[in-house]
């Protein structure tokens, strides 16, 4: 039954391709959140498991910052386990070097790849998800940092599409510290590819040592930094700093009240689905606070889970078995 | 009384002033940690209230990062009040530009200025004290961020000289992240003075953003973030920022365990003093762990005082009347 329906799905897929093998599907034009278009969207996914005939329980997952469906295989077993049951479509987000980027992109490369927003990356997920595999309903979507932002915006965007958002270590809307960071990378992304210099990758170095991990002084020895920072070598592809850089961009547009007038309440009332929504106490990259807010104001919708640990961003790879046990439960608890 | 006994201090320094004045003492040549020597070394100080006829009321401060002993003045009264009655002598610390710094120093100017330790300003301070104060004993040494890191340094070098000590957000030696953030901030401030472009200062802009305050979201408004980075304008002075490159250095290479082959019990285990060691809970500038790691082995020679708050990196100023009072009791208490 899985072999008949993997090809089913693939027939309705633009590019057809095994499951788990990377396939595309030509969106056309994408309009953005920004009013402008994005041409030629060609969207990047993989899928992994079956349809079932009912076709219930299908699980979209956003890729992370600068990761990619590939980057996905090995997490999907570690929070999913081997014998899930769900048929899984992970989509590699705009700007990623897999979909529609500034490095890949034949009409809007380069400077000339519009800005985009996590919700543009979202609205080409929907797209994908209804005009490509014809699925009218999700089980879940399911993302970690950048795909936790977008599984935020999932909720807002489209309500009644999905039972289910896990968004993992990820942000209904960035708050300062996260705003600031990703400021700050974008420019030495940019000084990076221009220069080719040690100093830049070095100063790129440093500033992962700071804030990729946490502030407690065990987790990166203090002895192995200099020597970390020291080894960093040029070499920033300017396609590839030019992705990340509209990546960044489009993190720190994350806002689930940008339809409701920046009100927080109304956006969380116009969410549907049940949240399980993760976040790690020592998380620097993308902080916890507005996660942790905006559970609030979700009441019966959502279920907070705040791992107080010294992992940082490392979340849930640092707490991968529960992790595991908490979406597991979470996804067949319906 | 006050006055006379201002005047009494006067007369020993090498350039006779008015008390709060800054004043100036030639050291000559001093032997640095690293076995090379930093050539006229000249300090500047301020000094405040009277020696008493007991000698027995001074204060000694370490400035922090970047500050000078004119920036403590207004620190000093919220800290200890009006009406102290210590005779608080307040150092520059070198390279901060008013005492020998890669800026001022006619004979190793720019790039020439050895590397420092936070423990070669200790030298300096304990010169001054001794050979142009004629102290023989301090009350205590108390200092705010790399001012309490110096004070950590105090405790070790000369554990004798003192009966108090208070180190106030800083740290006995920092860890990873702390390392990270000045090894990111020392080649932010290379590219600013060298560039001279919006990019570098905005970086940098963003990078204060980050790690200068908390992740709290409500302390940073995202809002405001971007605005604040964009304006920011080039015009970083090479010298100033070689001077901030040498405290960077210093702060990176403090040690309290240097003495002791990394022993921290060792460390611990020197100190004479009673001290009062206060951190901040959300503290991303100078992470509070090896400093509450370190008041765990001094036992009961120390009070330790976490201030679980959203202030970051602003202790005291954030709890400002909490510190005065616990400070005061401290200081006050033998």
């Amino acid at each position: 039954m899985r072999i008949i329906l993997l090809i089913t799905a693939c027939l309705l897929t633009a590019v057809p391709g095994q499951a788990q093998d990377l396939q595309f599907a030509d969106l056309g034009t994408l309009e953005l959140e920004s009013g402008e278009e994005l041409l030629d969207c060609r969207i990047g996914y993989r899928t992994f498991g079956a349809l079932t005939d009912s076709r219930n329980n299908a699980i979209l997952v956003p890729t992370w910052y600068g990761g990619s469906s590939e980057s996905w295989i090995k997490r999907q077993t570690e929070l999913l386990g081997e014998e899930h049951g769900f048929f899984v479509i992970v989509v590699d987000a705009i700007g990623n070097g897999v979909s529609v980027s500034p490095s890949n992109s034949e009409t809007q490369g380069g400077d000339a790849f519009p800005e985009i927003t996590t919700r543009d990356m979202v609205r080409s997920q929907y797209r994908l998800a209804t005009e490509v595999l014809g699925l009218e309903h999700l089980h879940a979507v399911m993302g970690i940092s950048m795909g936790g932002m977008q599984s935020f915006e999932w909720a807002v965007l489209y309500p009644d599409f999905m039972d289910h958002v896990v968004p993992i270590a990820g942000s209904p809307r960035l708050g300062g510290h996260d705003v600031a960071l990703w400021e700050a990378y974008k420019r030495l992304l940019a000084w990076s590819a221009e220069c080719q210099c040690d100093e830049a990758a070095q100063t790129m170095m440093a500033l992962r040592l700071v804030n990729g991990t946490t502030s407690d002084q065990a987790s990166v020895p203090a002895d192995s930094v200099s020597a970390r920072i020291d080894r960093a070598t040029p070499g920033m592809d300017p396609g590839i700093a030019m992705n990340l850089i509209r990546q960044a961009d489009a993190m720190n547009a994350t806002d689930v009240t940008l339809s409701f007038d920046g009100d927080w309440e109304a956006a969380a009332e116009a969410v549907k689905a049940e949240m399980l929504i993760i976040v790690g106490s020592s998380d620097h990259v993308v902080t916890p606070g507005p996660a942790i807010a905006f559970a609030g104001l979700l009441g019966d919708k959502a279920e907070l889970v705040v791992f107080e640990n010294d992992c940082g961003h490392n979340i849930p790879g640092c707490e991968m078995f529960r992790s595991r046990a908490l979406i597991s439960e979470f996804l067949r608890g319906n």
